[in-house]
C-alpha cells in the first residue's frame, strides 16, 4: 500500500477523515503511524496528497488531509482479457490497475472453463477489492472501468465498437511472428487469450474486425506474465 | 507445462524414456495421454522434440523420443535481484526462467528482511523446482545459472565483475526519471531492488561501478510485476 485510499464515507469534513479496518491496521502495523506523522493519501476517484495523523483510537485514526495533487495519467488502453482462472484473476486485475490501464473487459472464449464464471472471484466486491489494491500499489485513485462480457461473438462484432469506437486493435496470440509494436501512444485495444490461446474461429472474428495479430516470441508465458510483458512493451 | 522435461535418469536408451511422478500425472490428467499420442518433450540441458507414448502403466509411461530441435535462445541478461519475500521468490524465479534470462543472482540488500534468508523457498530443491517449472512453461531446456550472494558490498564491488566482465549495467530504482532503454541487444546486467527500493548507500555503490539508474515511471510496481515489465521493455 503506497497510498492510503480514502472513500467518501471516510470524510468528516472536506479536510478531515477517519479511517478504520484494513487501512487503519495497515497504517499502524506497516507504517507504524503515530500522531503527527504524515501519510500519502488519495481520494478515491479524486486527488492525491498527504494526511497528518491527529488522533489514534483503538480501532480508527483521524487525519487532516491536503489533497492538491493529481493521480498519475492512465494509458489510453482497453484490455480485453479472456476470463482467467480464479486464482489468477485478482492478481491480473490488480496488475492491470497498477499499470494504469483505462478499461478492462473480461470476455468469454472457447478455452475459458465454464466453471470460472461461477467463481467467488467474480463477485462485485472481489472485483472491486482487486482493483483497489492495484490503485494503492500505483498511488493512483481512479478505478479502471470494468466490463463483464459472457458472449464472445456479440461483443467482438458489436459491443466493442460501441465501447471503444476509435482505437488501434491488437490481439495477442502465442506464436504470432509479428512482434508487439513499441511505444503505442494512441488509444488501443489489446485482446489477450486464455491459456492455450484463442481458437481459429475467434482469431478469424478478431481479424474480420480489423485486429492485428501480435506475439511475444517463441516462449509461451503464463497469462499474468504475458499481460505485463505486452503492456510494458507497448507503452 | 508446455514441454515435458526429461532428466538423465528417465532415459532407458538414447531414444526411450520412462517417466513417473508429477510429470506422469500431468501427462495423464491434463494432456489425457494415451498410447500412440505425441507429446512435446525436451532433455534437460539439451535438445527439444517429440515423444510418442508407447505404454502406459499405473504409475509411469514409456515413450520413444525424437530430440532434434534447439531450445529457444536465451537473452544475454544477468538479473541481480534483491532477495524477495519467500511467497514471491519462486514465482519470480519461474518468470525469469520463462522470459529466458541467462543468469540470476539473489542478493542481500538493506531492505531485505533477514528472515527471508532462512526460508524453505531458498532450499536447493525449491530453487531448482521453480526454475524447472519456468522451463516447462517456456518450452526451454536450459536452466539459468543461479547465484546466491549474501553480502552486498563484496559482490557489487568485485564478485559481479568476475561473474560478468563485459556488460552494460543498469539498476532499476522507483522514481528514476530515466526511462528503461528499449531493445538492449548487448549483454547486460539489470539490478532490481527490494520493495521500497535500494537505500542511498546502495545506489551510490551501483553508480560507482558504472550502473545507469533507470525507472518505469510514476507508478510503483510489485516486484514480480516490475521484473517482467523491465525485461519486456529492454528486450
Amino acid at each position: 500500500m503506497n497510498l492510503l485510499l480514502l472513500e467518501a464515507a471516510d470524510f468528516l469534513s472536506p479536510t478531515r477523515v477517519r479511517i478504520s479496518g484494513r487501512r487503519f491496521r495497515h497504517a499502524l502495523g506497516v507504517h507504524r503511524a503515530r500522531a503527527g506523522d504524515t501519510l500519502i493519501v488519495g481520494a478515491l476517484g479524486g486527488r492525491t496528497g498527504t494526511g497528518v495523523v491527529d488522533t489514534l483510537a483503538a480501532d480508527s485514526l483521524e487525519m487532516t488531509v491536503d489533497l492538491s495533487g493529481d493521480p498519475p495519467a492512465k494509458i489510453p488502453l482497453t484490455v480485453v482479457l479472456a476470463l482467467p482462472r480464479p486464482k489468477v484473476l485478482s492478481r491480473v486485475l490488480g496488475d492491470l490497475t497498477t499499470l494504469g490501464v483505462e478499461r478492462i473487459v473480461l470476455l468469454n472464449a472457447w478455452r475459458v472453463e465454464r466453471a470460472y464464471w461461477s467463481s467467488p472471484a467474480l463477485a462485485e466486491g472481489a472485483l472491486r477489492e482487486a482493483r483497489i489494491r492495484g490503485l494503492e500499489q500505483a498511488r493512483d485513485t481512479v478505478l479502471p472501468e470494468l466490463h463483464i462480457e459472457r458472449f464472445f461473438q456479440p461483443f467482438v462484432h458489436g459491443g466493442l465498437a460501441a465501447l471503444v469506437p476509435h482505437a488501434r486493435r491488437l490481439v495477442a496470440h502465442p506464436g504470432s511472428p509479428v512482434p508487439v509494436p513499441r511505444g503505442v501512444g494512441e488509444p488501443a485495444v489489446l485482446a489477450i487469450g486464455p491459456e492455450g490461446g484463442w481458437i481459429d474461429r475467434e482469431r478469424e472474428s478478431f481479424r474480420s474486425e480489423g485486429f492485428e495479430e501480435i506475439g511475444l516470441g517463441p516462449r509461451p508465458l503464463r497469462v499474468e506474465t504475458a499481460v505485463t510483458a505486452l503492456i510494458a512493451r507497448m507503452s
